[in-house]
């Protein structure tokens, strides 16, 4: 029966990530170290400490893992309170594309390569990379056009390709590489990050920066690895990479949905503070009208999140109804932000507050993981799809 | 804890509705009377005696009333159900201003005024008006603005005053008039429409045509009532109006979800047949993307509606949260429509399908109930009144 | 050089023409015979008779048809000006298809034709009718798939086919026929509209109804005409097509904009009267931000117009151009009148303002003459072609 | 009479421009100096050095500063050329805040001061900066919250107060900055930037870069100045702010309208070549629209840009219809550059086009300026204000 309040465990994990977010990552934000060097392994593994001390780290996985085994709607709840400040997900190690990996690799490792490679990226120890997009017309969008092969030299497989905007390469222990294992056939392989054959060509200069280790570009040449390597079974990389995709989308929407959420206090905070032409600016409903547009979108979008959510534990795919999900939230958070730095005025193009920087991120985050326009279009192909269908199965048509 | 599926008796209920509709309702929109007369007190007795039949005759009401004693979660499906054909709600009396005036009378009414209210209207024999929306600076969507005066005379009331956009007024068999009775205070009357002293000055031509009896302006004069036509207690017409504010804006909402679906169904089935340069219309990203849209915000909205819904039956008045809705079903819905025209093309702007009326009903939705910019309005006011009782009982400020 | 500036002559029409629709026009409105039976042929004398006297009938037409032998750019200011009520072009004798077609018989008639049919149309004294656009699959947006034919047979030609959405057929005098001629090739015919062979299924029930005649389903069947009857040269009709397109397009556009200038003006009247909340309805920024909106608009589109005007004054056949126009038009100026429907709130959706007309007028505007999608497409192979184009040519591509 | 066409010169002129952009300028774009240390004097002075040597250095100013003394709507044709390139403006010398400052100098100063501040920077052989936005509460949009002072000190003024968003302030050879001189009266003073009181706090970090020097806060503490030092005359500031403001205002309009036609022509060319699921990119609807309404967009805002350039030329102070040119060239040229973002995909958040950079310069251009919400509500301003005049000089009323 429909239901939308919450458990004790729900209530209690969230409100102490709020907490923690609150009086341990937020201050971490304005560390001059992070201004000056970035995200440096050092600043990460404090941030990570504090996560372990206060009993959040890495909240999603298993109890066999170090977590809380939260189910896909529990998550939800945790995630969107961890977004509320940029390193939130960085502190509590449920960040891209580490979250996914683990989830991947829960699903489908062997338990040797889950020892290896699962444990330590639980735990907080490693990254990992999800090395599956290539440049130049290659796997995008378009999985199918995945251009990487791997062939079988000895008992060994030799993997060659490039890839392009692979998320925290850089410092990576490990990563899953996607390559053509023959005709329409692809399989995933688990590789350490500094083997050879490796060869991280640049990081691109994006727009976004809040993930650890930026997006790469990366040389794959003669990268041989041994069959042990195989994640899951040959040729069943497209597969696999269908069990990651719904869920890894919804726990993007999560994250950014509570940095939209930090972005929108800060901007009624502001908006309820600042005088201009003689009333407090929520008092102009030019701005107070912004504000309730974005109370209005952060509920839609959380409310579409739980529901994708509730149906992965129910054991759909959800591929369509994640589609949805990540384009709304890519569309309506973005929407949200950017009516924060319009509300903010001339600071909200500075970096005095987090609202600039989470526009960046949420501007991204309206292409990667696939485009608002490939959502649309996938959507409608199902609409097809389903009429054709209706139309086959009918009696009479 | 967080649940969307949903009980058997539901499902059934909405499975029974949708056949009712399909098989019994959607016939009678061609039916040539309604084309000559609209909808005349004929077609009404024939759509309400076929929805007893089926067992769905004010499904809403309690079952001392006749209906299935619903709860407005199970109502959302229902009326969504319902409304899927404009003559849905009308067959099974569940449309404005009635559905609202019922569940008035429920909360409050005495038990005669029951007996000889809201048995009839429940039974579907009579219809009703809601007299509270005034002309020229009263009350609307200011409802501190009423105009309409009752005062004592003997131990009567003799109500003056001026009502316009009153749904329905032409044929109700009765109405609640909202008329103030000193100060800040008003009351609520029960009187029949046929009374001395209610003139129908005339019959609004509107954009919008499907609820019977139209939109008409009233003028009251020396109408006299007694003192058993207080609906309720005297002085307490603005808390009552609270009472049947959110769940009949909700309800309206439902209906016109149902409305949109029609419309988008209408437009999938034209788009997957219609050709237009060499491939069919929902080929045509410019048309897909359109519909898949529409997809992303019938489910948003039904999101929003079922959330609301279950804030009510669970104790909450949901004053904002059904704000959120009405502007939101207002909006997008009215989006889903005006897109389906659209996509239509030529046929979209004729009576060939349904789709140009449901666009003209679903336009005046988006005014009625508080137009989007008042909802807005009082989302913005709920928030700076949010950040200023935060800063009160802050320990610090 | 560039120069925004009008000429005395223009000045003074463009005075002339407000002063005649605000004071003669605009009056008609509230005549009792146009709600009870609509543009009757009585009214439509009247009216004309009025615009004559006031020596502004058929005003863009040349002198040697009674006009005044107006530019395209001139005529954009006088018929803005008319369309400030929906009766002004009625009126003037500029509406559609009359201003259309009396442009293409300008151009491609024989001296004959052009006195039997031109002469009597740019009096005013009979309307015209424009027989292109067929139902289920034939010529609309994709003008190719043209289904109606016209044969030889004797020394005559023979016509068959379905036409739809024919605006103004009810009543007309005569009618321009396109059909297929033989492979890809089409031919225009001038025929009277009582010639028997010419059957009026039906006048379809669509949101607009400004138009004299409405919009009417005709079946051609066995038409007989003779080789007079032939429009300029046999097998030109997609070239005339061409010649009439653009600045019809644009003339739609010139008379919707004075149609909602006319719905900004009340708007604004009223936004500027009526209180809520404490103050006037257009210090709420949530009004006045609406209207302001409009003034961007209004001007942007009266840009747009004389532009595309010039450049069909010079010589361009404008067809991009005048797409954007058009679909900028549309959008924009439904935007404008949306919006002012939302600023008088209940008021909007009655009949008791222009603006509920107004409004349907201009939602079917964005389907007729091409929908706004069409134009996007058109636009976008142009972008296409363009790219080719230049590659063909560059030197080393 | 309105007439779009263009002057040889003009045409002339732009094509000098264009050329210069397209060959040396935007070659500066891939200078490894630039990723290294941004626009430093040593690259401005290259740029400007190549400039010259084309005849095309300030060509905006007078001929006796060495310009070509063009009018507004000569200077909107060659600003456009120029924004074609971020560097564009920087190495023609008619970027913001040089631009408006020679602009206002020339109007304003005493022939002295036009020598020593005027000559040079019109020469590009300095900078300058416009010290009026404050802090905290200052002035901002809303001007009369003025709070630096201005007083007589001896026979000199000493200046204190904050400033905040100070662009081009680090390197700049002088500063223009308004103080409060007593009640409702400010005064502009010019000024050296190393005069001691002068102090540059510290440079914001924004989400734009694109000006030399960034925007900075700066604080005023005894900055002592003499009295030839007032720019015209004291207690003029406000009256010459206004002087200043519609031109600056346009000229930004210009220079990002050809940033983002670069952003367009660079998505247009990516859309003709990248193929995705069987089909280049501006093949699919979903991405050909887009790219279709840039063309209607950029189209536009071109018109409105020319037609307030015009108004300026003939002696209008242009407030309300450059209110419009911002907004509509702030938030369509947004709207262009966002799209081409889309269209680029994972291209279009890297710096591999430049498109991920014109976007966040135009994201802080809705702001600057005046925010769009500012020029809504100046613009719903003016129509009350035009409203009540009416109805005051109006016979009757």
């Amino acid at each position: 029966m429909t239901d939308f309040s919450r458990s004790a465990r729900e209530i209690d994990l969230e409100n102490r990530t709020r907490r923690f977010v609150r009086e341990v990552v937020i201050p971490f934000e304005s560390d001059p170290r992070l201004a000056a060097q970035g995200l440096a392994p050092e600043l990460v593994r404090e941030l990570r400490a504090a996560a372990k001390a206060a009993g959040l780290l890495t909240p999603q996985v298993a109890e066999e893992w170090g977590g809380h085994g939260l189910d896909h709607r529990e998550t939800a709840t945790v995630l969107r309170a961890a977004g509320y400040s940029l390193l939130g997900p960085v502190a509590m190690n449920c960040m891209a594309p580490d979250e996914g990996n683990m989830h991947l690799l829960h699903k489908v490792a062997t338990p040797e390569q889950q020892q290896r490679f699962l444990a330590p990226l639980a735990a907080g120890e490693i990254r990992s990379a999800f090395l599956m997009t290539e440049p130049d017309g290659g796997a995008g969008s378009d999985p199918e056009l995945l251009q990487s092969t791997a062939r079988r030299v000895g008992g060994d497989w030799v993997i060659d390709g490039r890839k392009w905007l692979i998320t925290g390469a850089v410092g990576a222990g490990f990563g899953i590489v996607m390559a053509r294992t023959g005709g329409q056939k692809a399989t995933m392989f688990l590789t350490p990050m500094d083997a050879p054959g490796i060869t991280i060509e640049r990081v691109l200069d994006t727009l976004d920066d809040a993930m650890p280790g930026g997006h790469a570009v990366i040389r794959l040449e003669n990268l041989r690895v041994p069959d042990s390597a195989v994640l899951g079974e040959v040729d069943e990389g497209f597969r696999y990479a269908q069990v990651r995709l719904a869920p890894a989308r919804l726990t993007h929407c999560m994250r950014w949905w509570g940095a939209a959420q930090r972005a929108h206090d800060i901007a009624v905070d502001y908006a309820c503070r600042r005088q201009a032409f003689g009333k407090t600016l929520i008092e102009h409903e030019g701005v107070g009208f912004m504000l309730a547009r974005n109370e209005v979108d952060l509920r839609q979008t959380q409310l579409l999140i739980d529901w994708v959510a509730w149906l992965l534990d129910n054991g759909s795919r959800a591929g369509a109804e994640s589609s949805m999900a990540k384009l709304e939230c890519a569309e309506k958070l973005y929407g949200v932000v950017d009516r924060c730095v319009q509300v903010l005025g001339g600071l909200g193009i500075t970096g005095d507050t987090q609202v600039a920087r989470i526009f960046r991120e949420i501007r991204a985050f309206r292409i990667y993981d696939g485009p608002t326009e490939v959502h649309l279009w996938s959507l409608a192909r199902r609409l097809q799809r389903q009429y054709l269908e209706a139309r086959t199965h009918a009696p009479t048509g």
